[in-house]
């Protein structure tokens, strides 16, 4: 950030007064630009015992295999973001059934959401973002071709609670 | 947002290529600005049979009471974030023990995550933004005076879970 969005004056990094962290502060009309982290919302979408992967079409990690998921928009809720994205990006329907885990990622200050979310049929397909869509097995996951460290982490919590044959709702710091 | 924040220039509203909303964007330099839901951290600290909560000393809603609760920053953890805003408001130092629930406020574009913490000591005080805080039992939470509708939604869940004597991870949508 190099100008006010608000007045189009050079801004400055400065602590605002009452304020423990440096901000971006206009010194022309006294905007302060907070910067948080973003919402990333991902679903794992599943079909009698599978689940639905999608191929990146897109960069970062282009061609390697990850959950629907991507950024939550505005005046949207959780639980529609995830739909959406499901959408967009496997061409699926889903029913949200429940949240599975919240993900801190502080390396890339994103907070990470994932839900479980029933198909309501078997269709699918690959939306613009997504090169293939597949269901999987969870003895199929590509572990070796995942897209995300959070998608390791995701996905492994859930093929341990799909074994100890309850879901719990999981939460943790992904480091890399 | 009316300038780029990259380049100084005036911003359009408009459609980008590939995208399905409405984005600000830079027809001089080509940045594309998104914006997207804040989080705000809360944490409800528990001593013993009680609960702390804080009296604003801040707009909107001062005067009226909340759990410690603020905007998630950058670069760190959800679970950092409800610890220093505990401290930060309420001069308390919290363990945060597990994640209490997720709600949706599309309104306001905002996402209120809630944890439960464990007080180290019963140490607390009026932080810069609170002009009082106090324990309270959960017969006493002052209902008429909540500052939040979400405050009203998750403390009522949380007596309910007391009452059950079983803590869930709750999900809901805020609408007001």
């Amino acid at each position: 950030m190099k100008f006010c969005s608000h007045c189009g004056n050079h801004v400055t990094r400065k602590i605002p007064v009452g304020d423990a962290f440096i901000r971006f502060v206009c010194e022309q009309c006294g905007m302060i630009h907070y910067q948080n982290p973003k919402i990333v919302v991902g679903c794992i979408p599943e079909w009698k015992n599978d689940i639905l992967l999608c191929k990146r079409a897109i960069e970062p990690r282009l061609g390697l295999w990850t959950i629907p998921a991507g950024f939550m928009e505005n005046h949207e809720t959780l639980e529609a973001a995830a739909a959406r994205e499901t959408f967009e990006e496997a061409m699926a329907v889903v029913d949200i059934t429940s949240l599975f885990g919240v993900f801190s990622i502080p390396s890339v200050s994103q907070v990470y959401i994932m839900f479980r979310g029933t198909m309501r049929t078997n269709d699918y397909g690959a939306g613009e973002e997504s090169l293939e869509v597949g269901l999987f097995p969870v003895e199929a996951i590509p572990w070796d071709n995942l897209a995300f460290h959070v998608m390791h982490e995701g996905l492994s919590r859930y093929c341990q609670d799909k074994k100890d044959g309850r879901f719990q709702v999981h939460r943790s710091m992904i480091d890399r």
